[in-house]
């Protein structure tokens, strides 16, 4: 009596960060672009799962072809992405369905996920219905106050990765709202409405590659 | 008529959280030990600096030893370790007595500072007694509060690194201070005083050897 699985890879990004021509989602990382590193991170973990690739509908006929190219054979239903992250998630969520689901979210470029992660949140978002894996901050932090800053306790802030594991009807319902600056991540959209958010241990290596000095751990990693 | 610099280096750390038998500050990073590269790079950028290593007493020998084993000539004056991060400082600054001084406090395992942020901590911290450099966070963050946690605005916050300049006296009076556990940092310490903390850009790089993922970034790095 398990229920369905999804998970919508995210990845909209035009790679304008990166400089490069190639969108960041597809740059290879050892043997494969990022956005199959990722894919197979999800389907060797839970292979009935459905993937959803939420991508700029320009890149779908590369995605084919790359697909040839790798000979990589996952089975993903393409999802036109939009103008902004949030639009992009929302038009994976339109796709599903099954109010009874369970569905991640998760970005493109996190390939370093682990598969005790990806179980744990899954596993957590059946009972919590809202469930997000977070790390310990390393450094210390400070907060802008007008043009001046002040310490904070850190042990009270945790970092927030992806996936983001949510049950379908509560998923659906959060992203029928407007856009709005403060909607950072998917947790953020869904505790708009009210709901609790359960944190769950993430992995340290879970980066999302974003600048030219994550690349280079990411290459230190395959 | 520059006024007279000076660098805390401080590597007390054990080492436990490495797993490893070498305190973490001696582990080789590429052809050196991590402590020797972050000397040499404050070393390479501002000659005239004068280095206070504090270490742990019972390494001191050991120290000398790698000094010799290296061919490591780069001038400096051991001073021992404290009980804490904070008594180890209180060590180091306790030898500083040239009240008009300019004085840095940095982690001994922090060896990919850039010279250019080292030059405009020193160069800031002229004008503006207390100056630390930060980095934007590149993932949300959620802030605990109770059992449970809320997102909060990424933009107001910033991740801290070292090295964390000041102006001697000001120093000096901060670490006369009875200790407490709110001092995460010398800027806390400084704080404390009701001082305000003028905020640099770091660089992303400079990241803080803590985790054996810390260490793989590392090795990717040299």
């Amino acid at each position: 009596m398990d229920k369905k699985k999804y998970v919508i890879i995210v990845a909209g990004g035009k790679g304008l960060r990166m400089g490069g021509e190639v969108p960041k989602q597809f740059q290879c990382l050892g043997d494969l672009p990022v956005l199959m590193h990722t894919i197979n991170r999800f389907y060797h973990t839970i292979s009935s799962l459905t993937i959803l690739l939420v991508l700029p509908s320009e890149q779908h006929l590369y995605w084919d072809t790359l697909c040839k190219e790798y000979s990589f054979q996952v089975p993903v239903t393409l999802v036109a992405g939009g103008e902004t992250r949030f639009h992009s998630v929302q038009n994976g969520v339109s796709c599903i369905t099954d109010i009874e689901a369970l569905v991640a979210v998760h970005d493109g470029v996190r390939p370093f996920v682990s598969s005790a992660v990806i179980e744990h949140c899954f596993e957590m978002a059946n009972a919590k219905r809202a469930v997000v894996p977070v790390v310990d901050l390393v450094d210390s932090i400070r907060e802008r106050i007008g043009s001046g800053s002040k310490t904070v306790n850190r042990n009270q802030y945790k970092l927030v990765q992806t996936p983001q594991v949510f049950q379908a009807d509560l998923l659906i319902k959060a992203y029928q709202q407007s856009y709005n600056d403060s909607f950072t991540d998917d947790a953020s959209v869904v505790e708009a409405m009210g709901e609790e958010i359960y944190l769950v241990q993430g992995n340290r290596e879970n980066i999302k590659l974003t600048t030219p000095f994550d690349w280079v751990v990411a290459k230190a990693m395959v």
